[in-house]
């Protein structure tokens, strides 16, 4: 199974994400400078897969130190710092450095007084090793257990004929922006590995193609039977009962179930309603904020004009059109079937289902 | 007004629609064969527009000639198959090269016995050329016409607030695919020559973005306000009433109102039913197949996977991935809030109206 994130030896192996859907290939990250680079480069993506390396980061920057306790952690915080500019946005990041300074100063709380300064470095060196490996199993654990309840709500849409799980998913919530697994995707995987079979429709999503270009690819490297649809196809694929069902995954979900995702996923959870079909959102619990009352309270971002009206180098419109384009889209509560987390299944009214998973 | 094409003194003019949506420029096309070149190259494109330029293909042809009759009609044929040629599918292509030829035939019979043949030469081609003209003509005012009926349903749309008519278009049924003003954007050309006005939200529509590179172009041309969107923005552009009706053109209708039109057309009109706009399908009668009972026995081309994962000039689809590309889709007649024909809107039961416009 693909895994964006390893540690190899003696170095944080990152699954090269800009050469995808064209190549595999891995890229080795052995000290500081290169991870910042390989996450602002988007080597790396997506939240929970950039936190982890990030943390990895941490301790890449300080391993090859040497001196004094209270050097150590002026180093240590110089190297956070600097990883913490890499990118603006992903909240994981910023998570994942301040644990890894509460790692390195909880290792040295719990050092025997008077440890000798070149033995205290080593320790909590070895600690960061040790918390940044902890924190990729705990990705993939989160994600897997996600998988877990997931498939439970899938395996009902199996075809009879055949005993094919056929879903339609919109942009990229899998393994690729997490350690593996994914979330959207993590319910296929673990279908998988239990013998399950499936077959996905993944929406290309415009205008930036996470779906053909990661979703696409990322099922396939695993070995799931997949087809690319344009967006304006996913209408026939239900209306001629191609699929079964829809799952998601989300950028944010307000209190009441309003469900913040990829530009599109409204319009696929409208479609799924028209035909009958279940619309079921992947939300790991850290996605989910509960000071936000409704979607409407979640800010969405209006993206440059010229993704749509220059998609890959080429100019597909007139000049100086005019160009709506927002990256998310909110799908209302009312057209969610169920709300998947690592804690367990949440059905409507979700009110009530959502604080007791988060709380 | 835009208009692909036109007679200027000595040649047919065409609007060079391979240099869209970056360059305005005209050909012009001075003998048969370039205009089968025209043709092929999708120089001129559409049905009725492919029609109107192979009349003039027809005249182009035969106007250098001298000799006797009998030659004269022999160099026509071969004119006329030639043109034929040039496309295989396009039924307006042939039904106008059948045309001409009755053209020059009953030209032939008006001509007064004992008419001297090189009188006779002169006559015929003068009457082909007329023709042309005439077809020109023709399918402007049936455009218009239609034009007319769409815009009386389009005018209770106004925003009560500033007048604006906003509408939401998917595909090209414009003016660059007959002479002028189109189908579906009829009634926006002649809203807009009486004083209207209106702001369309375009879908791209992917594969081909035809919407962008087409409608975008024409509309920004002729000076209305325009928006492009890819595919998957129009549910929010619904939600957020950014628009207060659709209107689509159609392949195929079927007898019952089932609308076959470009893939994405079914999306659409699940989307304006749910979020309670009207969807409108400019239809003008010669598309209109009282022979097919529903819209189910509208054979649906499936097109080459490689528009998907290559579509933009650059791979994004992993090598190998299953796609599925239907260039059409049907809309079933109850989504379809009235159907705009050149002769009068026609309502639901669709059955009795479609019989009244067409028989």
């Amino acid at each position: 199974m693909l895994q964006t994130v390893q540690w190899a030896a003696d170095a944080c192996r990152l699954l090269d994400q800009t050469k995808l859907p064209t190549e595999t290939t891995y890229l080795d990250v052995a000290d500081e400078h290169a991870m910042w680079d390989a996450i602002r480069r988007l080597v790396v993506r997506g939240a929970p897969a950039i936190g982890v390396a990030a943390a990895f980061g941490v301790y890449l920057g300080v391993r090859g130190f040497t001196g004094d306790l209270l050097e150590f952690y002026d180093r240590l915080n110089t190297v956070c710092d600097y990883l913490a500019t890499s990118r603006p946005t992903a909240v994981n990041l910023f998570w994942a450095i301040d644990r890894q300074r509460r790692t390195a100063r909880d290792a040295g709380r719990d050092l025997p007084a008077g440890a000798a300064d070149d033995h205290a470095v080593a320790v909590i060196k070895a600690r960061l090793l040790a918390t940044a490996k902890h924190m990729l199993d705990e990705d993939t654990a989160a994600c897997r257990k996600l998988g877990a309840h997931g498939l439970d709500l899938l395996t009902p849409l199996a075809d009879p004929a055949d005993g094919v799980i056929r879903l339609l998913t919109h942009c990229n919530a899998g393994g690729l922006a997490t350690v593996q697994y994914g979330t959207a995707l993590a319910p296929v995987y673990v279908g998988v590995e239990r013998g399950h079979r499936f077959h996905v429709y993944a929406d290309e999503t415009r205008p930036l193609l996470q779906g053909s270009r990661i979703t696409a690819f990322e099922l396939k490297a695993n070995g799931v039977d997949t087809t690319v649809i344009c967006d304006n196809m996913a209408a026939t694929v239900m209306a001629q009962k191609k699929v079964a069902g829809v799952i998601v995954g989300t950028d944010r979900v307000a209190a009441n179930g309003d469900v913040a995702n990829k530009i599109g996923t409204l319009g696929v959870a409208v479609l799924a309603r028209h035909y009958g079909i279940p619309f079921y959102v992947a939300a790991p619990t850290s996605s989910i904020d509960m000071s936000l009352a409704t979607g409407d309270q979640i800010p969405i971002e209006e993206r440059p004009a010229v993704e749509v009206t220059h998609g890959l180098g080429k100019q597909t419109a007139p000049d100086g059109v005019g160009v709506f384009n927002p990256a998310f889209d909110v799908t209302p509560a009312e057209l969610v079937t169920a709300i998947i987390t690592e804690r367990g299944v949440v059905r409507p009214p979700y009110g009530e289902g959502l604080r007791r998973v988060v709380g």
